[in-house]
């Protein structure tokens, strides 16, 4: 099943709304309002995007979560390989042809290696930037949405 | 955890050899024993193609299963749809928002959306003619595969 786990579909939701505004630091209960999920899981997620290179989280009364990268430069792939390892279509491109008890066998392992490559490239090829673009495609600018839910976000001066 | 079923890793195997000849026609036998895979679990497959609209099942004693189509005209995004249902990586994609149980507050549906489709793009635009290149990668040429295995396969007069 070529399926994400919730906690992939969930971390791609709160980066893009980090990737609104780049600079900015927001808190775990901001974004799980605007997102309407359970901050327990917001929260859990930006732990886990915090010990990547992905996400910064700053300690303080000025402190919150911010984005490590400007959002051209985070794509999605890697928030996927972050979140739950590998892209990797079937076993054998993830741990080698042992990994399938034909794996003695088998000479189609280059050919998922090339099906693979050819996902992992697209989802490299896509960033941050596109899906906050993509986002804003159903007529909710960014700023107008984290305007409307009242979300304050602080700036570092 | 974005991997696909054994059933459609081993399909596309299948598949893939196949293509290297796609006049012929095929028994569950001779591409069990090049794929190193139980016959029992290569005919499931094979009769699950033949549902499709990618594989025919030809009876009598030149029967056999062939590819209903050139290998050139039968992406991999086609077969992991016959073989495992749409690609949609997340619920939403499939079942719409309210697979999710936060799908009423939800608005980065579009942003899957669009993730979604650069990779159904990319499985779309490889197809089994790439497979049987990729295959051959590895220095066993299409033929040299068949021969060296000693399969017989039959054609059509």
């Amino acid at each position: 099943m070529i399926k994400l786990n919730r906690e992939t579909d969930y971390g791609v939701g709160i980066l893009a709304l980090m990737a609104k505004d780049a600079e900015a630091r927001y808190s775990a209960a901001a974004l799980a309002e605007i997102r309407g999920l359970p901050q327990p899981i917001v929260s859990k997620i930006l732990k886990h995007l915090a010990r990547s290179d992905l996400v910064v989280s700053y300690r303080g009364a000025k402190g919150g979560y911010g984005l490590a990268r400007q959002p051209d430069e985070i794509s999605v792939a890697e928030i996927i390989t972050v979140l739950e390892g590998p892209i990797a279509l079937t076993d054998c491109i993830e741990d080698g042809r042992e990994a399938c008890q034909y794996g003695s066998q088998c000479n189609i392992s280059n050919v998922w290696s090339r099906i693979n490559d050819v996902v992992l490239k697209a989802l490299s090829e896509i960033t941050l930037a596109d899906t906050a673009i993509a986002e804003g495609d159903d007529g909710q600018g960014p700023i107008h949405t984290l305007e409307f839910t009242g979300v304050r976000h602080v700036r570092e001066h």
